[in-house]
């Protein structure tokens, strides 16, 4: 791999969770928590790569507000790796943002880009899986990584496979990106065979991704570039990028217009950890759904997630399939099938004037 | 009524109340607690018979280790009037420790005996009923207050009434005591209409009651005798007293064996407070549903009751019909059709050695 230059992992840790609260929090968001494991959904991210790439060539992006949280929970990587948004733009810029930097020191670099907070089964096996991909960008088009769907999932994008390439075996190039479908669609897709879950995971080499973005989006591609060319840029003129940086997603920004991608379909057992229903189902299918047993008292309670994390003691009578999270000054009892209203329920904290319950 | 003794209350604060866990407490049980309103039941149950009686004459028996917890939420209460036991030996010898310390100061002095932790609705209403039994105390009689039953409850005991009392009008004669009946027979109780719940509550002449206490139970009679004449009995006489005292309550003991015995009916709103799902009922009725408003945000969340009151914040999200109750210590959530079964859960936290949190 070294002739071909080497890999870099970027993990992208700018997400915000809120259907995940009241683990996931505004100061403390979702992948800075220990929310499937003792470790936190970053530590796991950065653990899952590791055999994959050293510490210096690992980056992190994440809000300005986290840098110091990440630094401390990745102790390995250098402070530098670390780089802080002055604001939210979705995740092209933020993709970018690391790019650019790793393209001007070695066009010829892999990068893997991966999200902080995904929940992947089999470590090794995902890795198994990035190496094909990375086999497969020196096509000179982006790669990314799909998982054959198991339901007709319509909170998720889908990739349409096209023909196959000619190596790594099992790699196909790809019809198409598409949006989340409505049920019928999504049914159609699963039936299909040839549709995969789009898992945010993306290989490619820095320049090509480079000269992908100054096509498609040629302003966050200068605004990268010159950023990356001041080196240790000051506040103010991140500051000034950013606020005339758009905010798009790599989606809709680059897949969705390149023509020149690939997949490789996983059968990982993967989730975007999106709520809490999610959650729930990832614990039942690790037989951990309850996860502080010593905490927990359940009667004629089946079927519940109880997070009981506060160190009180939490008993459940005749609850069945219920999702319960106890944190020191918040608590959530949830019906999962209804896990998108957390949302309702945090704007009527915020108009009570409870932010820093958030 | 100073010419025919006067009215004397004796308030049994005994109780454990378990089934209110986690507001009731082993060191803090239900009584002491502040279920239904701002003040304790206790107080509650002070403040309803303050008209009848004047502090010196109100009694409350409890057990030893909550007497000064008494004296303190019961100020005005000379504290010899506050008399601790120390075992439990239900009701009837409760009871018979007061009323043989009145008896013995006025053999013809009124007492009316009162659970402590009784929710009854009308406080005023409550006192009229209270004053037609002290009439019909006159007969010489033991006289009862009953319930006019709304349904054909399985948890409580029943009286059936036999010919009217010439006075005062409304009162009857009781025919019998009843057990707690089977589903089949509560109906036939209710529809029958000459049944009334038994609401713990009796007005007596306190030798009368000393009289029929030394016929149906002749050793509770001499150990409370002997308690009395000794003023202010030693902890090791009053325990040598207990230890040799049988546990009964005044209905098995008294009330269904006693030949002359009178009831007056009431249309009162009450309850025994015995369980989360009655709680529920009466904070429904009251349109008291959500006691801590501030500190519950509910969405998609119908008819359920939630004492939030650690100072956290509870969010409940499509949750129907369910009693949350939050301590700083300890959380239960409960439906509310399964009360019963806190039990169990008590056991458990028993079994993991847990007491602290009983």
């Amino acid at each position: 791999m070294a002739a071909a230059g080497r890999l870099h992992v970027v993990i992208l840790a700018g997400g915000i969770g809120t259907r995940l609260w009241p683990i996931s929090r505004r100061s403390r968001p979702k992948q800075f928590q220990p929310l499937l494991s003792a470790r936190t959904m970053l530590e796991e991210t950065h653990q899952r790569v590791l055999p994959l790439a050293s510490p210096e060539r690992v980056w992190v992006v994440t809000g300005e507000a986290f840098t110091s949280l990440v630094r401390s929970q990745l102790p390995a990587v250098p402070a530098g790796n670390v780089l802080g948004e002055p604001m939210a733009r979705s995740s092209a810029p933020a993709a970018a943002l690391a790019v650019a930097r790793i393209a001007r020191a070695d066009p010829e670099a892999r990068v893997l880009l991966t999200p902080a907070d995904s929940y992947i089964g089999d470590a090794a096996a995902y890795r198994d899986y990035v190496a094909a991909a990375v086999e497969a960008a020196a096509t000179g088009c982006i790669v990314t990584l799909g998982v054959v769907p198991s339901r007709p999932e319509t909170g998720l994008g889908y990739i349409k496979r096209g023909e196959r390439l000619e190596r790594p075996p099992g790699a196909y190039w790809v019809e198409r990106f598409t949006e989340k479908p409505d049920p019928a669609t999504a049914a159609s897709y699963v039936a299909d065979g040839g549709y995969y879950w789009n898992m945010g995971q993306f290989v490619f080499v820095a320049g090509v991704f480079m000269e992908r973005l100054e096509r498609h989006l040629p302003e966050v591609a200068k605004g990268v570039r010159r950023l990356a060319e001041a080196g240790e840029p000051s506040q103010e003129l991140m500051a000034r990028v950013y606020q005339e940086m758009r905010s798009i997603s790599i989606d809709y920004g680059i897949a969705e217009k390149e023509e020149c991608l690939a997949v490789v379909p996983t059968a990982l057992e993967w989730s975007d950890v999106g709520s809490w229903r999610a959650v729930k189902e990832i614990a039942a299918r690790r037989g951990g759904l309850d996860p502080n047993p010593e905490q927990h008292v359940g009667v004629e309670s089946d079927g519940c997630f109880v997070m009981a994390g506060s160190g009180r003691l939490v008993v459940t009578v005749g609850m069945k399939g219920y999702v319960v999270v106890d944190t020191p000054d918040a608590l959530l009892i949830l019906d999962p099938e209804q896990d998108q209203l957390v949302r309702e329920a945090l704007a009527e904290i915020e108009r009570r004037g409870k932010e820093e319950r958030l």
